[in-house]
């Protein structure tokens, strides 16, 4: 099945409009119908080669969500019509401890919406800026929410469970001061499900100017990193801080604001290390500097249902296919509130 | 009161004999006559003003054992006679949520041993190096060691609480996979504890040399850590891995060793920070980079009852107060099984 998608045929090209092809669908595979498609920062560095071994033509995206239109005769927990997503996992090993766990994001053998192997044509998986695709049953999340906002809904298949999965782990809830670093796609994610959890949060950016903003994603505080006193004030306090920076900085500033046994948990991943911090910062108050990545799948699907009952989406920005390239050069500003989504109908003109 | 005691009056002076005042009786204070104190490579750092804010003379030592000779009228856990130790913690604030945790370690009021302000003279805690001590009960130990094992029960105050402590934390026992990095004064002490904890213990060494020693002290498998192929060969498969070594080294290697919600613990602090850690090396399995210092007065007591219990000593060289400049040289050489410990009675000579 040959569908539309937009995507770049080498780490210098613009996206533009290409035919991709989808496969028959499975005993166990979902075909859906993508109504939109969320733009992660990732997808950009996929796109363009600043990831190693991107392959092309590469079709990003895996901030999906639209609607079933054929199922595998084995398929008994989706029907067409069913409003469904599928984010960053389109398959796994299914037998490890990790996939035993539903922590498939940590299986070895996880692959990915783009850029994956896959015994599929071409050899490597193609991502959501397209207008359909086909994925095993275990990977595609039911939609709660109301179908008017789908839309808004698609970024939470990676930047809400990306922050998500590190505030259940570490346990974000009622009694518990939370930090989030950098309101961005992710940030703003982390601020307003922090919040529903019950956290006092705490968000910390670089500009003054999204202090309002900060607060009305629903933080308790604003802190302005760049201010030495803000930061001071805060000193010790903190049980868990999200990272979602992707640029390299000085981590022990966070790692201070930690009180005994707090983390600070890094969901962003920068191209070079960040500077490295002091062990002394780690071991005077048995504090720890964590990772985390993005989530399992019925962790996804729990936060979907949590979004649901909460009224959470991501705050957007609607965008036709043929604004892609111009989208990726304003988030490289940082000029969009919070996160861009692709209306996959414009892939057909 | 006036006793013998062996310090430094400046950072490239040698110890000598020196004579030091300790405070009368309180009614909360014990007094001991020190039997034994090891010697932590932080005495050397301490004394040689190679951390900052040495204060002369210095007189180091945290690694006391000795018997009970007074106690205050307020004493009631300990009386004359008593054997018992004293660590790197001889008061703190008392009020703090840490200390109400029993955690004095982590509190922001804890003096140490040495080198910590106190209003006794002259101004500065002095430590173990001397042939007295007066210290709150508090902070005083229980030895249940018999008496022919005292000298080699004194490392257990620093180096074998500094890697019982993580060991609990990160619930190192039956079914765990532990390892101790670096097979020193305190990797030793990590092998023969994680060992009687019940865990799977391998021992990461530089040094070829050092792979029969490692077994005899406990451990199930030894790893030189300068065969990449040896340490592929546990690639994710560790649950907690306690770092020893105090000199910057790259912690890459190790955190690919963890398995998923893996943690490597760092009790060694180096002069300067270790390179820094990919972000992918945490984000991939959710490991976690921590650190851990010493611990708390319950868990020390319970760490030598713990000790007493397993037949559980340092393996340590009996020394003279007058060969402690020559030990420091040696220890810096890396050429001692596995801790030196003074003879406190020969400070009197």
């Amino acid at each position: 099945m040959t569908v539309k998608a937009y995507g770049a045929h080498a780490g210098d090209k613009p996206l533009e409009s290409i035919d991709i092809i989808r496969r028959p669908v499975g005993a166990h595979d979902i075909q859906i119908d993508i109504a939109f498609c969320g733009i992660c920062h990732s997808d950009l560095h996929q796109v363009r080669g600043e990831w190693a071994g991107t392959q092309f033509p590469c079709v990003p995206g895996h901030e999906i969500v639209g609607r079933v239109v054929a199922v595998g005769a084995h398929v008994t927990e989706h029907r067409a019509g069913d409003l469904v997503g599928v984010g960053c996992i389109v398959d796994s090993c299914k037998h490890c401890g990790d996939c035993d766990d539903g922590l498939e994001n940590y299986c070895d053998g996880m692959i990915g919406t783009y850029n994956f192997p896959t015994p599929d044509a071409p050899g490597w998986t193609m991502g959501g800026y397209s207008q359909q695709i086909v994925v095993h049953e275990r990977y595609v999340l039911r939609v709660r929410h109301p179908e008017d906002q789908l839309a808004a809904v698609a970024p939470l298949l990676c930047a809400g469970i990306t922050t998500y999965s590190p505030l259940r782990h570490w346990q974000a809830g009622p009694g518990k001061k939370v930090g989030i670093v950098g309101i961005g796609g992710l940030g703003h994610m982390g601020v307003k499900l922090a919040h529903a959890m019950g956290a006092h949060v705490v968000a910390f950016t670089t500009s003054e100017s999204k202090r309002a903003d900060a607060k009305a994603l629903g933080a308790d505080e604003v802190v302005v990193s760049r201010n030495a006193e803000e930061m001071e004030e805060h000193a010790s306090s903190f049980d868990l801080i999200i990272n979602t920076v992707a640029a390299p900085h000085n981590l022990d500033a966070y790692l201070a604001l930690l009180k005994r046994d707090g983390a600070l948990t890094l969901v962003g991943a920068p191209a070079t290390p960040h500077p490295s911090p002091e062990v002394f910062s780690l071991i005077f108050k048995r504090r720890t500097l964590a990772g985390s990545m993005i989530g399992g799948i019925s962790e996804t699907q729990e936060m979907l249902d949590f979004c649901a009952e909460h009224g959470i989406v991501a705050d957007i920005e609607l965008i036709r296919a043929d604004e892609i390239n111009a989208s990726y050069e304003r988030m490289l500003e940082g000029d969009v509130k919070y996160r861009f989504v692709i209306d996959n109908a414009t892939l057909a003109s």
